[in-house]
C-alpha cells in the first residue's frame, strides 16, 4: 500500500489515498489558497504549483494560484487525474523532492489546526435533489399518507429544485434561527414568529467541472467528465416556514437562511474503490437516464448532536450514501437535458439521505416522526427539533482493505433568532 | 423640460430623463464596457469616468471601468443618485464639457446600432415571484378550478422560488426548444419528447444593490436602498415539462433552459415620476410586509409575436406593471426575512404580469386558455403555444407630461429542439 512521508494516523480521514482539495488561509497569510489535506497537514498548492509538470497541467499551473477551485474544476478529468497522480508521487514515502527539502516543506505544509477553511468554490448555482426513496417516502407518509407517499413522477425522474447559492456556507459557520411566516393553526391567520421547527438534513453534494453551453445537454456518455468531487452537506430547514409557503412553487424561505458544506472536496477518483452497484430502479427510467456502470458509493454517514447538558455529542443517526435511488450522473443528465448550462463550481446536492430503519433517518422531522416521537439524548434530555446552541456535526467516510477515505466534518451551531 | 444636446426623437425610450445603464461592446473594441443610453447613442462611461467627481463617486470612478454593473450597484443609493445627477448635467444642452469637445464626444459616444449588448450584471442568484393576482388566479382556475384558484398562502406572502441564474441571457439570444420528460396521458408512462407547449411569460425584474449579510434581514425601512433598477423579462416556460415535474418541489427543468432580460437597466429614480398607488391588499399583510409609501409603477407592457407568414409582428397582449399585487419592496423584505443574504446584481422577478381582461394576459397559457382558445394572428394563422422560428418581442414604457421613459425591447427567437 502506498504510504506518505507525512505521518498519517490510522483513523485519519486524509491518507495519501484521499487527497481532497480545499481553500484555506492562515493568521499570517490571509490570502485564500488551494490546499490538499494529508494527515493533519495541508499541502499548499500555491507553493508547489511548479511541480505540476505533466502535459495537462504544465501550462495551467496558474489554477493553483487562484483563491477558489473553480479554475481547476474547469480543466476537466484528464487534468484532475494528472494532478492526483502528481500529488500521490510528491507525497509518497519514496519521493525525495518534498521529503528531503526541509526548506520547501516548511513553506509548503500548514497544520490543519492553524488554518481557517473557506468555501471551496464560488458557487454559481446550487441545486438540491430529493433522491433518497426512503426519505421521500417517509415525508410523503407524514403529509399525505402511505398510499400517496411517493408522487407519480418520483420513480421516473430525479425530482429537484433550484436552491439559494448565496447562503451556502462552509462548515463551522454559525446558523441563525430564522424568523418568518408560519401558520400553526389552519383555522387562524398566519403569524410572524421565530422558527419553531428547525431541522437539519443529512445530504451530500457534488461540484461540477467543465461548463456545458446553454442549449447543449450533458449526456450519460460524458456525465462523468463533469463531476469533480463530493462534500458533506447540511440543508438546514425551517419546517414550519416551509410547510406554509411551499405550495405550489416549492421550498423557498424554509431553506434559504443557510446551507452548510464540508470544506474538503473528495475527488471521484479517491472514491472509486468504494463504488457499489446502483440501486435497482423500477420502472426502468427513460433511455436518457439509463446507465449500467456502477456510480453509487459506500459512504458511511453519521450525524451527532452536541448540546448543553450532554457530556459528549449524541449520535442522532447513521446512514449511507448508497441509499440513493438516483445516481449523480442521472441527476446531472436530467438537470441539463433541457439545455440548461452548468458552470465549474456549481453545487448539486442529493437531498436527505435516509436509510430504511429509524436509526438511519437523515432529519429530525423523520427521527421524531413529525414531533410524535421525541428523541432521547440520554441524561434526561430529549429533542423534537433543534434548540438554540445545538450544534449539528455530520461526518462521512469510506473504509475497506484498511484504507479510510473520509470527508472530515460538516458542523454548524444554532444561534438564537433575531428579535424582530 | 431638460433637453440633451444629443438629439432624441420623441418616440425614443431613452431621453435625458431615463439614462438607463447597460453593458456593451463594439466590433472594434470587444471589451465589455458600461454605457448609458441616450437617444440612439450610448455614452461610454469608461471614457468619461473622470467626470464623476462628486463626493460619493470621486474615489470610486473605477466602478465605471468594470465589465459588469455589479460594483456600481454595490455602492448604494447616494452614489446612484449622484451618478444620475452628473449624467443629466453632462448630457444637458446647457453643459459644454462634452457638447463642445468633439474629440471627447467621438470617443465617448457609440451608436446603439453598432453595439452588441451583454448581460448588465453577473447574476449571483435569480428569484422568480408569482405576484400578479390575475395570473395566479388564471392559472389556478385552469388547474384547480375557480374555488381553489388561489392557494391559502397567496394573499399573505409573495410566493416565489429560486430560479436558475446560469441560463439568464440578454435580449436577442436565441432560445432552443427544450427536450424533456412529459406525461401527456396520465394512464400511460411518461415520454421523452421535445417540448410541445412552449410559452413565454411577460415579467419584469429588478437588480439588487448593496449586499446584506447572512442572518441580517433587509427591513421595510431600508428596502429602497437595495433596489437598483428594473428590466423586462421573458420567463420562457415549457408547460408540459413543468406540469409533470413540479409537484412537490416547484418549477425546475420547465424553466431552466433560458430566461431573457432586456439589456438596459432603468433606475428607480427614472421611474419615480410614474409612481402610482400600491394595489389594495386584503387581508392586511403582517406588519413586516406593510408599507404605506407608493412603490408601484405605471409601466405599459406589450408582447408581440413575429412569425413566418405575417407581414408585421402581431400584438399578443398589452398589460401593465401596476397589475402587481405585491410590491418589489415586499418581495425583497420577504425574501430576506429569514436572514437570506443578497448580493449586488441578484435578480428578482415579478412573475407573469397579467391584467384582468383577456387581452392583457401575460402568457400563451392564459391567452389560449390552456389550449382551448387558439389565438388568431390574422392572415389565417393561429397559435396555441410557440412554434419554431417564432420571435417574442416584449416592450415596456412609461409616459406622462410628454416624457417617455422606456425599457427598449426584450426579444428571443425559438430554435428547433435538438434531435436526441
Amino acid at each position: 500500500m502506498t504510504m506518505s512521508f507525512v505521518s498519517v494516523s490510522p483513523d485519519s480521514d486524509f491518507p495519501i489515498q484521499n487527497l481532497p482539495y480545499g481553500i484555506f488561509s492562515t493568521p499570517s497569510n490571509l490570502t485564500h489558497r488551494i490546499g490538499v489535506a494529508i494527515g493533519d497537514q495541508i499541502l499548499d498548492l500555491s507553493v508547489v504549483k511548479n511541480l505540476f509538470d505533466g502535459p495537462a497541467l504544465r501550462n495551467q499551473q496558474s489554477v493553483f494560484d487562484e483563491t477558489t477551485l473553480n479554475a481547476f474544476m474547469s480543466l476537466g478529468r484528464s487534468a484532475w487525474k494528472e494532478a492526483r497522480a502528481t500529488l500521490q508521487k510528491l507525497l509518497s514515502a519514496d519521493e525525495p523532492i518534498l521529503r528531503d527539502n526541509s526548506s520547501l516543506r516548511d513553506r509548503a505544509f500548514v497544520p490543519q489546526n492553524s488554518a481557517q477553511m473557506h468555501l471551496p468554490a464560488k458557487i454559481g448555482d446550487y441545486t438540491d435533489f430529493y433522491s433518497s426513496k426512503n426519505h421521500a417516502f417517509n415525508v410523503g407518509c407524514m403529509f399525505r399518507g402511505e398510499d400517496n407517499a411517493l408522487m407519480p413522477n418520483w420513480t421516473h425522474l430525479p425530482v429537484g429544485y433550484h436552491g439559494r447559492a448565496s447562503s451556502v456556507v462552509v462548515s463551522g459557520t454559525d446558523i441563525r434561527r430564522p424568523n418568518g411566516q408560519t401558520r400553526p393553526d389552519d383555522t387562524k391567520p398566519p403569524v410572524f414568529t421565530k422558527c419553531r421547527l428547525l431541522d437539519f438534513e443529512l445530504e451530500m453534494a457534488f461540484f461540477t467541472g467543465p461548463a456545458n453551453k446553454l442549449g447543449e445537454p450533458i449526456t450519460m456518455d460524458n456525465a462523468e467528465d463533469h463531476i469533480f468531487g463530493m462534500v458533506l452537506m447540511n440543508d438546514w430547514s425551517a419546517r414550519d416556514i416551509q410547510k406554509w409557503e411551499y405550495v405550489p412553487l416549492g421550498p423557498f424561505l424554509g431553506k434559504n437562511f443557510g446551507t452548510t458544506i464540508s470544506p474538503w472536496v473528495v475527488s471521484m477518483d479517491a472514491l472509486k474503490p468504494f463504488t457499489v452497484p446502483n440501486m435497482a430502479q423500477s420502472p426502468d427510467p427513460l433511455p436518457y437516464l439509463q446507465h449500467e456502470e456502477p456510480y453509487s458509493y459506500d459512504i458511511n454517514l453519521e450525524v451527532k448532536l452536541k448540546c448543553e447538558g450532554l457530556s459528549q455529542p449524541h449520535v442522532l443517526c447513521r446512514s449511507n450514501f448508497k441509499n440513493m435511488y438516483w445516481t449523480m450522473k442521472q441527476q446531472l443528465v436530467h438537470h441539463t437535458v433541457t439545455g440548461c448550462n452548468t458552470n465549474p463550481g456549481d453545487l448539486l446536492a442529493s437531498g436527505t439521505i435516509s436509510g430504511k430503519t429509524p436509526d438511519s433517518f437523515g432529519s429530525m422531522l423523520e427521527l421524531c416522526w413529525k414531533g410524535t416521537k421525541p428523541i432521547d439524548l440520554g441524561g434526561g434530555l430529549t429533542r423534537k427539533f433543534l434548540q438554540d446552541s445545538d450544534e449539528v456535526i455530520m461526518s462521512g467516510w469510506c473504509e475497506n482493505d484498511g484504507v479510510r477515505v473520509g470527508f472530515g466534518t460538516c458542523t454548524g451551531k444554532v444561534l438564537p433568532a433575531l428579535d424582530m
